[in-house]
């Protein structure tokens, strides 16, 4: 019965029937022209998700973790300087990352639930005068917290400290669903992954990479056979894959795509800043407080949400799973005990996220919250009839 | 987007996706030795669901009119004399589709709203000391109105009349939902489809039939072929059908049983009770009334809700369906514009049915009723919380 | 492992993947504005399909049987005299029904092999002066007999003898598969069903009515409520159907149409005709006889093949499904135990079909059978080679 | 409509509807209990088919190919040296991967068509009296040549000379078609993936891991993290991944287990070997030759066909793809142009292989090749029917 309740974890989200019935082909064969006629538009129309014109995109059969990995090996060198911000989780994976690729890893820790401190990177990089820091990485969205970081201010720093690194960007949680301007923001390599705003099963990184990435590239020596842009995109460029592509994922990509220009980017984008709104005057009529610290940090795909002193946030996640069949994503890392949270990218409606606010009102209710039920509900109905379209 | 909010008509029901798989078959030979070992066990996995052990079970490919069709003309004779309340918009198609088959109709009129009279019936059938009167006929569940009937005791106003005439049952809209006991309460055809507790697609009248109704058929004249049971009756016997069958439900069918007797017929009833005991609490918390007269009579599949004096309630399902993509039940008959129905059978859970009360409150803030936002979501939460398993 | 193989009975047929997406959608509501939207321009295309402008489609949620009470029913009275030759099991089933319909049947006894009698139906039609035969029923591809009737022959006997008799056609098996011309042969009924041409799942019967029938359809007599046109056609001009319509059939009709004009009607008939060629090519080699008696009465949709004497046709068909897993059609009626059947229509290959002669040919050598192995199937491949596409 | 004919590279494989719906599933928390569940039984399970005991087994979204870089990196450090035969496209590429590690790579360079040099590997290693040679890599289905080499005579060929290296096996399109041994072979690493004997989509590579490559693991200095053992077994000890798991793979995985065992393995290997005969038997009646240069090296996945002199092998696939729709593999590496290959592996029935030969006859004769017609077809046939169960 509970497969047919919608899932409020910040991926891999709700797939509509539309791209279950994209996916769900028979296997053909990979060499044939039917392959070589779907991949090169695919991903020129990749590019208008991640906003650039002059980049290029790969894939590849993986993870977004994969696609760190492919961004990380495909432009630097072992022993090189990165700087990088720990602000949650996936930033501090992605540190993790770093260091047992060898790089030396220049981290400014930041409290979790604010964003990539633009600030702190301009110090670091302007005194820097050796331009020995070869790439900043920025998480853009923190699924961890539900922090949304300013990438053009990450940007202007570098700018203005007129420093030539590369910028890196963990996209994961975001592209598809807020907007990203790779171009406009200058951003050199950003990372993300199907099972998010794309809607699909997970199974592939979906890279943009910047021409300068690509002539980083040329100089990079870190190890990398299976994700080397050069074999992928040199196969690309022949209509085909270094190994055998996955081919269900490629043409749930097309679907997803379609499905994406046919609502309008923009009215995606827009769609989910209003869901995450209705969920955050839910968590304001709880009295309950968001992990993000400022209201310029709210992520539009994923609240992070404090349970109150002496609650463990874990007991709620999984009260509401075992009792109502519905998962919410647990705290991670620091988080972890301490907040819940909902996911709210992708496929969804109003009234699927009203279903997860009812739920877990419930499931909160069952353990002596101090919140009252309906509450949030109504805060959220409130919201969206108001808005609705 | 809207296709993954759940629909709250009175079905077709939410299928669940066990189900479509189960229909989603490639074609194969219905002559074949697998079809001829799927049928026969399937035949008798239905009885338990009718509760008969003496009866026997015919599928057709069709609707639940159909099922209507064939009990009807299978038993009786043109001319003949039937007896019926008229209550709700099913029993009056019923008693339509009687007359125009050149029955003698005699209708007992009764409020919208109310069940079947087993008072009256038993004065009828007392008064009928010639034992003109060969079928009485009820539905079990009257899905206009959200009134279930107690077959029981329309049975005991047979018997204590002593009266020969054939009990014919609609329980398209209870079935697999609501207790059937089609053997205690001696119903001699009882006509089902597979939409609505069955959790299938459209397609499948299921009728369940008595010796004592099999041996009215040898008698009866009213015209039938695809209707027939005799033709069907002997082709299943051989393990097929008279006529090419409807193999994708036929397996659906498989599966669906499978699927209520894991759950346990009892707790598949019980679901169904506790759904429908929620929605009530909303109703009730709106200061709205339901079109069922009183609690005896509240169906567990479905509630049929007045719109408040002043309204009218298609402009609440259109708003309901065109704003936020969620359909629920227009009213019918007498209440057409007077009530809207929610249908709450088949595969739903908590989560769902909340789901489709905050949406409905949010259609009748906006339409201006006079209900508070999120209190009938509060009422059928507490209900919820504290009745789950 | 066996579910990958093609099966070659005269339907259901080999469903294509786009069409089993199509069917397999979630419940939606039948009285939404999508429903109303889809189903008028869905009966529109099928008119193109039939041959016809100035008449009307209707559907009905039932099989090719149900359709041709439905086309009986609604234009005849209990006692009309009818005029239908029999030869085949298809024909012979549509003279039982109408007699249990209480029709007068008058019969042209023909051998099976044979095709409609346009000159018999003359003669009849002429002798008949006082205009007693109220229509004239044909059966356009005998299934049973892999025989094609000349309609437009039927056409020409009834106008030479002015006769004003309606003239209803059972096109299950033809219909999308072959061409139908319905205005141009003067067809009042032409009965199709969903699982053949139209290559979806059992369940729907597809009709096309002249304007003479609906004419006629107002004095007819004979009962009917689950089939009567006139419920049907006033709630279709509604948007709706009388009862629950089989959406998941309706949604696979519009996407079956939609194939088919992809393809184009023309390029449909041609590719069922050079599939039977190819099939007949590969009998001719195995010295095996066609039931159909001429070759401008070999049906392009399926091909019934006599077996030599002192062989069992069942057993071959039995044998060709437990040892290959592969599904050919039995032979009915006076065929039975005489002929086997390969059908060859709905989405099939050249490749697909070589699959059926490779396996009936391993089959029949298993039983003996006088023919060489290999044989057939290169007759086909040498026919298939020199006229694809 | 060409959707529906069978392919016939060697990998992705057809896929059966029970594999499609298995993966067709929607979204779920990886993190859920439900998954916990699933996951620890599963990699038991797949121990049976990789025949080990005491090794463990990982799984990574990614392809084969990600599998090899796996093997590798986990057990070797830079400078390594490692013993390799190159004898088709699979191994060439495995050298390549290696180099580009920086990996020492001695390679026995051995004619196409021929299998793992036992013989001149026992010399190399015998030579090899420091040990300095840390692991030995064998294609075991070199799907290029359509060959298999016999690893348990590599192991006695390294038993002999009692050296310590590991022994590294890519069983990509072996694994779950043909006997595997890890254990009595003494294999350390075993890759395959999920789009081939498994019968899924493309998109994870699936290892066993022997007790000894563990042991080398922690001393192994090559770069990975996304590719990680420890990091992967870690998170599989907790029920979880390190990354987002490739759910729909993994429960397509637990039904591909179920199916292989409800068939027995044993059943399936010899299902693999006959209808490989049954193809042989084709090529012999062509007239052709195998690349494979003997009998004992033919697999039983794929056969590699050398198009006679003067031809080109690339024309004939193109053609039998544009003209018949059917898919057959390319010719690779030095068979590139002088090859084309048959892939027979997987879900794939009798009368699905003489589809296959049928078609790629046409398209040879239409390609002037001589062979005679249906001289192939006919062998397997004469074969397949013998040998059938």
């Amino acid at each position: 019965m509970f497969e047919q309740n919608p899932i409020f974890i910040p991926g891999p989200t709700n797939i509509p029937d539309r791209l279950r019935h994209a996916m769900n082909v028979q296997s053909s064969d990979h060499r044939s022209p039917d392959f070589v006629e779907t991949l090169a538009p695919l991903l020129q129309d990749c590019k208008k998700v991640f906003g650039t014109q002059s980049g290029e995109v790969v894939l590849f059969p993986s993870s977004g973790t994969g696609g760190w990995e492919a961004a990380i090996c495909n432009t630097l060198s072992p022993g090189d300087k990165v700087l990088i911000a720990r602000y949650g989780m996936f930033s501090h994976r992605w540190i993790d990352m770093c260091q047992r690729h060898g790089l030396d890893v220049q981290i400014i820790e930041c409290s979790w639930g604010s964003g990539a401190p633009a600030d702190e990177f301009q110090r670091a990089l302007s005194a820097d005068t050796q331009h020995e820091i070869k790439a900043v990485l920025v998480t853009h969205n923190e699924t961890a917290t539900g922090v949304k970081s300013d990438i053009g201010a990450v940007r202007e720093a570098m700018d203005s400290s007129a420093h030539p690194a590369l910028l890196l960007v963990d996209c994961v949680s975001s592209l598809a669903s807020m907007p990203f301007e790779m171009d406009d923001w200058g951003v050199d390599i950003a990372v993300s992954g199907s099972q998010k705003g794309f809607m699909l099963v997970t199974g592939m990184a979906i890279l943009g990479v910047s021409q300068k990435a690509l002539a980083a590239m040329e100089n990079a020596e870190l190890s990398r056979t299976f994700f080397d842009f050069r074999g992928m995109m040199a196969a690309n460029a022949q209509g085909g894959f270094p190994y055998t592509p996955p081919l269900q994922l490629i043409y749930g990509l097309r679907e997803s795509l379609k499905m994406l220009f046919e609502e309008g980017l923009d009215n995606v984008y827009a769609r989910h800043f209003r869901l995450a709104e209705g969920v955050r005057q839910a968590v304001k009529a709880w009295g309950l407080d968001l992990c993000a610290q400022s209201p310029e940090l709210h992520s539009h795909t994923v609240s992070a949400i404090y349970v109150p002193k002496g609650f463990d946030s874990n007991k709620l996640t999984d009260h509401a799973f075992s009792k109502y069949g519905v998962s919410f994503g647990i705290g991670l890392g620091e988080m972890y005990g301490k907040a819940f949270r909902i996911g709210h990218l992708g496929s969804l409606t109003d009234t699927m996220v009203l279903s997860g606010l009812a739920t877990i009102e419930m499931a909160m209710a069952d353990l002596d919250y101090p919140i009252e039920l309906g509450e949030g509900v109504r805060a959220a109905q409130s919201y969206f009839r108001k808005t609705a379209a």
